[in-house]
């Protein structure tokens, strides 16, 4: 795998930087796998930490450890990302990429929890930097998986687009007709709260807190329920066609036409389908 | 895109109902292009107020303000209305489309609210409004997307007949059996009810508001849950394998070689991939 | 369309009962349509009627109108049993068809509901009698859609059982997991109970009857709501594909090979894939 | 089917241990098909018998029948684990196969219920020795199925954990949103509580034990509904298309034409289907 911050660091670097940016930023030594498993301990048990602490039983009883524990890794993530700050090659470009902002953010806010106490709920972010995790595991394969998804959902995204407005409009208009038919009582107290009923009826959520109570409003939420169970299948379908388009893709033959360099002939070609020219198959 | 109401504009409108045109039905000038922004805005703004209105706790505070908001948007979306009318080339092709419709039920009520005071609900209505949203997006990729979909939605129409029939009848028969078996209690009051409550666990809604409480009620209403959960799969697998038939008619070319007869070509082929013979596109 | 009753109505019936046939068992003249018009609308309102009766407050009020309208119900649909019966060919072949045990289903219990009251309710299985509706629409395309579905639901039974089998093992390991973690408390009085729990859960159903109150059953429990939010993929997955395995063989050439007939050749086959012989293209 | 227990029964084995062999492990002769049949019906019931047990009301009344009971099945499952000991080849290859530890397991719990009475639940893994009923159906065709299933289970085991790290931090991040926004009221006293609403919200099941009361809380339960029924999508479009894929590759020859080299010739086809010349098959 390409890694833009170890990219040329064969020269220019002091030895020890060179050392310290290969355990830090690496994945293939000993020493840089262990960090990294150290790193994702320490990741999980801080994330627990901020969890549990707001536990009232647990807090009360071990809120000062908590509260150890939290400063604890506060510091000991500090002095990673200064580490990193140092040994990296050019500083600027891990500040404001999308791991050193996270890393950033996973630490600050603990010293500012003497001014803005809610800030520390921001820790719960920290859940972010776990997805250094795949570098240990086979990062490869995982990127490819999550680059598939990703090009899957970046390519039905107009028709998912579509799909949500059909959706918003639907939850409007019924959440409208719902809070005429119920007459303001039994939970449809006005249009937005309707809506919200609406939204946990058509995606088949279903709380309960609010249900109708009269034979048409029964009917109507009957007619809702049956349309969101059906109309799942839209983005389902939509991903899916989506996902096998993508397989096809790969299942081409990545031979290129030796007369024009064209590709992504079928594997069944025997000539190339702009020039002509035959393929050596 | 075509827009059968600047079709012809070119001739015999005069110069200021032409540029009027330009600006309230097309999206392509800059002016065209901000009065669809400042519209879509006060549709919102128009929505989110009728919605609000009926909040008890904002309705107090605010009603005062809100009753003048729905005038303001109301008489604006009228000059609009009125504009649209003396600047399309034949008014009676519009008033009759579908937006001509939406526009004129998204003012009449307001006017109508002094004899029909439940007519201010219908004011919702102005959400369909909101699809002209899409044309200052790329519309063409959100029409083509939309085309599919309902394209696919078409194709399917039969099988999902079939498909809602057989849910129809699975709640009319279970709802009936738990209607025998609770025995009329916990909310299995009469047949109705209980055909809602089937609907309700069918479609993996459960609101918990009716629930078995005997132990053969929880057993049949295990088995409907279960089916339910499987039969989801039907509406899916139907609308994917068409979402796909479209996809591979789409990209696919229905014009034979002329030398050896081959099909299935791609679009972009220029050659015949068994023989070699160019294609004539 | 085939139909068994009358394929050979042409020879040996005397005129009226061939008359009456073509009404009854046809779809194609217009007194046939007619019947099965008028047909139609008596079934949905006896069924209609079986169902309201049920309703307490419509039951004290219009009971006494249910109960002649259902008796005249089934004295129409006794008559119209007897007509099928007389002017059909082979009466005992139509007695013993799905249709005819339907219909006899339909009439008999309002006759015994002096004996045995609990029978009253067997009559909703009136609804049955409506697959009639598919034969006024296009009959065809609603048959061939539904031959489909079963077709492919046919093709995976055997994957469905397996993915049953699962189902069952998982709701039952993980119904009495939650009964010895919650201790028998908070609804979870009992192994089936639990198991009850469970099918709701994992089919994402959830009442809320019955909800986890302890630390460990609420983890467990979320793993099972995520479980069964990925295993619904298994079932659609299954469908889809078989689906469309339907749909791919449906699009294969259907020329028969002029040497040895053999069919199911792809469109771009240019010889028989058994004989070697040219298909003519 | 191939069976390790009796491979290689023909020769060694006295000529009763050879029978009874053939008896316990083998299903083609009608003494084993029996004996399979009375066993699989033994198992069901003994795992009735101990979720029947758990039932208030019926273990006042059965409770003793059910002690005996479950000391009946207990013994006669124990003599078959000895005898199939006894005949089988090599009982340490049985001993550590996944059906000898589920035997095994099944048996011991009863013996020790007197020093660990919580052990008693653990017979209900007596279900899984159940799947020796897939022995008397069709077999082949099941663990076909089945295989089909488990291999498009871990083709797609990248793609599943990258989605599952996906929900996981979702419902981690909207879970700590909800707790600072719904102000440790209502259900979401701590964190770890809010992580499994969210967890019970994404997967769509929605008990209703706890649900948002504020307009923001809402307002953001509203954006995880439609959220998780959106992603829905994506297990099921994995799964989809990995089931094809193997459908694809089954249905595929990866021969390829002696003479013109062409591939992707039907597992039945005897000729290449572009130049006519014989395959060999």
């Amino acid at each position: 795998m390409y890694n833009p911050y170890r990219a040329e660091r064969e020269h220019e670097m002091a030895p020890w930087r060179e050392k310290l940016n290969s355990i830090i930023f690496g994945a293939e030594t000993k020493s840089g796998r262990c960090f990294d498993i150290v790193l994702i301990i320490c990741i999980i048990i801080s994330v627990l930490v901020v969890m549990l602490d707001t536990v009232d039983s647990l807090g009360q009883r071990f809120g000062v450890y908590f509260f150890y524990a939290e400063w604890f890794f506060t510091i000991l993530f500090s002095i990673e990302y200064f580490l990193r700050l140092i040994c990296v090659r050019k500083p600027s470009l891990y500040c404001f990429s999308f791991f050193g902002v996270i890393d950033f953010v996973s630490i600050v806010p603990t010293y500012l929890v003497f001014f803005f106490p809610g800030l520390k709920y921001v820790l719960i972010i920290r859940i972010f930097r776990l997805l250094r995790v795949f570098r240990i595991l086979k990062l490869a394969e995982y990127m490819g998986s999550a680059q598939v998804l990703l090009v899957a959902l970046a390519n039905s995204r107009y028709k998912i687009m579509v799909f949500l407005y059909a959706v918003a409009t639907l939850v409007v208009v019924f959440g409208s007709l719902m809070y005429v038919v119920e007459g303001g009582q039994a939970g449809f107290s006005s249009i937005p709260q309707s809506v919200y009923w609406a939204v946990v009826t058509l995606t088949t959520v279903g709380y309960g807190d609010i249900a109708p109570q009269t034979p048409i409003g029964q009917a109507i939420a009957s007619l809702m329920m049956i349309t969101g169970y059906g109309i799942i299948a839209v983005p389902t379908g939509i991903y899916s066609s989506e996902l096998l388009k993508i397989h096809k893709t790969d299942s081409l033959n990545n031979q290129a036409c030796p007369d024009c360099g064209a590709t992504g002939h079928d594997f069944d070609a025997h000539y190339c389908r702009y020039c002509g020219h035959p393929l050596e198959i």
